[in-house]
C-alpha cells in the first residue's frame, strides 16, 4: 500500500461499496474527492443527503439528477455497514497483492481515459507496477466457444506480441482469452488478466493453474472489486471496459455476432483505441462478430502479431520508450531495494553481478560483520536478489524475486 | 450486327488492329470517330501521318505525344494488311454471336466508364443484349489456385446472387472464376464470362463444357478481340479491366498477395466501383490478398450474397429497375418475334397465354388457314414460343427459346 493512507482506505471502500461503472459514485468522487465523498455518503445515510453541498460544485441539480443521487444512496446504504477496507487489504496482503489508486506511480494512467467510469482503485495480484506493465500493451479477446483455429491464432498473436515486449491483456476466460494468456506465458511474457471477481478467485476454476502461471511469469491478475467479490454478470460486462482501457489496442480473434468480446471492442472504439479483428472462414459462426466489426468499420483487419503491434502504435519510437520502461523497471527494483533492511541493502550493494565474492570479502566491502553478511546473503537469496556460485556470492540482475 | 455498317466494320477492325487498352488508339478514335480514325491510319501508313489534322482537334502535340503516335502507327502498320473485319464477323456469325458497338441499344454503358481504355467493340457469344444482362451485376473473381473453402464460397455467392437476378461476371478461369460461373448456372442464372482471347476459344480447354453451359443458360461469352485471337498474357491483364467495369461491384473471394484478382479489384476501385473481399483463415495464403485489400481499405468485408448485393447497390429501387429490365426483356422478345415469318407471328399473336385454343379457333383468330396454323404452331413449338395443352395451344410467356 502506498500513497496517502486515508485516500487508499477511501478508495478501497468505494470499490467495495458500489458496483463497477457506477457513474453517480464516479461523479461524486470526481466532485469531492474519494475521502470527502465517502464522508458525505456516511452523513447522507445517517441523516439526509446534503445536496446543497454538491450544488456548490455543480450548480443546481435537475430533479432527475437529485433522484439518481437519492436512489444511489439507497443502494449504497445497504452495503455500507459491511464495508471493511482494512479486512480487504489484509486479505490482499496475504495474497502478496497491492492496491493501486490514482496518484500511485504504479497506477495505469490508461484507466483515467474512462472518466467517471474509471475504477476507484485496482486490486493487483502479481507484478504491482501495472502502469509499467501496460506501457506497451494490447488486449487480445474473443469467444469462450472458440474454434481450434481461433485458439491457435490467439496463442500465436500473444506469442509474437510477447516476443516484442508487448503485454497481452485479456479476461482469463476459456477459449480465446486463455489461449492468449498461454501464448504470452509460453513466451515468458508478462500478461495481465482482468478479472470480474476478486483476485483471490480463480475464475473459471479450470484456469486456476493458468492464472497462477500468469503471476509466476511476471504478469498480474487485476480487479476493481476487493478479494472475495463474486464475478457477477454485470461485473463481467463492466470488466470489459477495463480490458479495453488497459490495451493500447484491442484485437478480437473470434466472436459470435453478439458476445462479450464485441462489447470489449465497442468499449475500445468509444475510448478511441484502435480495434482490430482477425478474419476467419465466413462459414464459421465463431468469426461472424469479427466480420461484423470489419464490415461496420469498427475494426481493421489484422492477421499477425506485427499488424497488431502496428495497431497498438508500437513503433521503433515506442520500442525505445520500452527500453526506457525497462530502465524504470530498474527503478522499481531500486524502490524494492529501499524496502530491504539496512544491512541487507549494504550487502546487496557490495555484491557484484559477475564476480563471486567470498563472505569475508562481502563483509569487508559492506562494512558489516561476517555474521551479519552471512545472515544478509541468506535473506537476499530467499528474496531472489543473490545466489551462491562456486567461488562465492553474486547479485542477481535486478530480477523480480 | 446492328447500327451503321461502316461504324461496325471500323470498330471490328480496331478491335483486331490494336491490343486491348491501347490508349493512343482510344484517343484517336475519340478525336476522329472510329471510321475517320481508321481512314487516317490507312493514309498515314500509305503516306505519312497527318499530325496537323489531329492538332486541329487537340492543339499543338508535344514531341512525346508525336513520338507515341508515330510509334503506335508502326505497330499498327504490321497488322493492318491482315485485318479482315468481314471474315471475323462471318466467323462470329457461324458461332451465332453478335458484335456490339457503342450506340447499339445492347451496348453495356458500363464500359464507357473506361474512357480512352474502353473497348472499341465487344464480340458476344450467347445472349446478345449485354446491356440488359449487366444492368444488375457483380463480378466474382479470385485465384486459380483456390481452396475448397474458396470455391464453395464462390459457388454459394453466385448461387445467391443469381437467385436475386444479379448477373455474375467473371473470367472463366479455373478455381474461383469457374466456381462462380457454376454457381450461377446451377441456379439457372445468367452469367457473363469475359475472355482474354476470342469467343470461339474455350480457354482454359478444361472449362469448355462450363462455357457452353453458360451460353446454354442465357449467359454470354464476351471478348474485345475477334474470334481466333489468342489469350495472351497482356490480354489477360487488360481483360481484368473489363470484368471490373462489367460488374456494378467486384468481389474477391480468394487471392494470393499478388494476383490477377487483385488487379481486377484495383481496376474496380479506380472506376469508383465498390470492392468487396471475402475473409478467410489468416493461415491460408489463398486469402492473403483479400485480407490485404481489407487492411488497405480498398475492399469492404463481405460474407454472403446479401452483402454483395448491397455492395452492388442492388436495393429495392434497383430491383424495381430490374423489373423494368424484365420489361425490356419483353422488348427483346418482341424484337425476336419480329424475326418470325409473318404467318407464325400472326398465329403467335392469336394465342392466349392462359386459355388453350383449338387449331381452327387459332386459324380463325389469326386469319390464316387451318393448315397454315398447324404449320405455324409446329414452328412456334420448336422455337419454344408455344406448347400444346390438353384442350389446344397456348403461348409460352415470352421465354427465350
Amino acid at each position: 500500500m502506498s500513497g496517502d493512507g486515508a485516500e487508499v482506505l477511501a478508495r478501497a471502500t468505494w470499490s467495495a461499496l458500489v458496483e463497477p461503472g457506477d457513474t453517480v459514485a464516479g461523479t461524486l468522487v470526481g466532485l469531492l474527492g474519494a475521502v470527502e465523498a465517502l464522508e458525505w455518503v456516511h452523513a447522507a445515510v445517517r441523516d439526509r443527503p446534503d445536496l446543497a453541498r454538491l450544488e456548490d460544485r455543480t450548480g443546481p441539480l435537475s430533479g432527475a439528477d437529485r433522484r439518481r443521487v437519492v436512489k444511489a444512496l439507497a443502494r449504497w446504504a445497504v452495503r455500507l455497514p459491511g464495508c471493511d477496507p482494512r479486512r480487504d487489504l489484509a486479505q490482499l496482503d496475504r495474497l502478496g497483492g497491492a492496491l493501486l489508486v490514482p496518484g500511485d506511480p504504479r497506477w495505469p494512467s490508461a484507466f483515467d481515459d474512462l472518466g467517471v467510469e474509471a475504477p476507484f482503485s485496482v486490486w493487483v495480484r502479481g507484478e504491482p507496477d501495472l502502469g509499467a506493465t501496460l506501457a506497451l500493451s494490447a488486449a487480445v479477446v474473443g469467444s469462450r466457444a472458440a474454434t481450434t483455429y481461433g485458439e491457435r491464432i490467439a496463442f500465436d498473436l500473444a506469442d509474437g506480441l510477447s516476443a516484442d515486449g508487448v503485454c497481452v491483456v485479456s479476461g482469463g476466460a476459456y477459449g480465446i482469452d486463455a489461449a492468449a494468456h498461454r501464448g504470452a506465458v509460453a513466451r515468458g511474457g508478462r500478461t495481465v488478466v482482468v478479472l470480474a471477481g476478486g483476485v483471490d478467485r480463480a475464475y473459471p476454476a479450470g484456469n486456476a493453474r493458468l492464472l497462477d502461471a500468469v503471476v509466476g511469469s511476471g504478469g498480474a491478475l487485476v480487479s476493481e472489486v476487493p478479494p472475495g467479490s463474486l464475478p457477477t454478470k454485470s461485473r463481467f460486462l463492466q470488466r470489459n471496459r477495463l480490458i479495453a482501457a488497459a490495451g493500447r489496442a484491442t484485437v478480437v480473434v473470434e466472436a459470435a455476432w453478439r458476445s462479450g468480446a464485441m462489447s470489449t471492442a465497442h468499449h475500445a472504439a468509444r475510448l478511441l483505441r484502435p480495434v482490430g479483428a482477425v478474419p476467419g472462414p465466413v462459414t464459421s459462426m465463431a468469426s461472424a462478430g469479427c466480420h461484423r466489426l470489419l464490415r461496420e468499420g469498427v475494426a481493421v483487419c489484422v492477421t499477425d502479431a506485427a499488424e497488431v503491434r502496428e495497431l497498438a502504435g508500437v513503433t521503433g519510437a515506442t520500442l525505445l520508450a520500452g527500453a526506457a520502461a525497462d530502465r524504470s523497471a530498474d527503478d522499481r527494483s531500486a524502490r524494492r531495494q529501499d524496502a530491504l533492511d539496512p544491512v541487507s541493502a549494504r550487502v546487496l550493494d557490495a555484491l557484484s553481478r559477475r564476480v563471486p565474492f567470498e563472505l569475508d570479502r562481502v563483509a569487508s566491502l559492506a562494512g558489516v560483520t561476517v555474521a551479519e553478511a552471512r545472515g544478509a546473503v541468506g535473506l537476499l537469496e530467499l528474496g531472489g536478489w543473490a545466489v551462491r556460485r562456486d567461488a562465492g556470492w553474486v547479485a542477481v540482475g535486478f530480477a523480480t524475486p
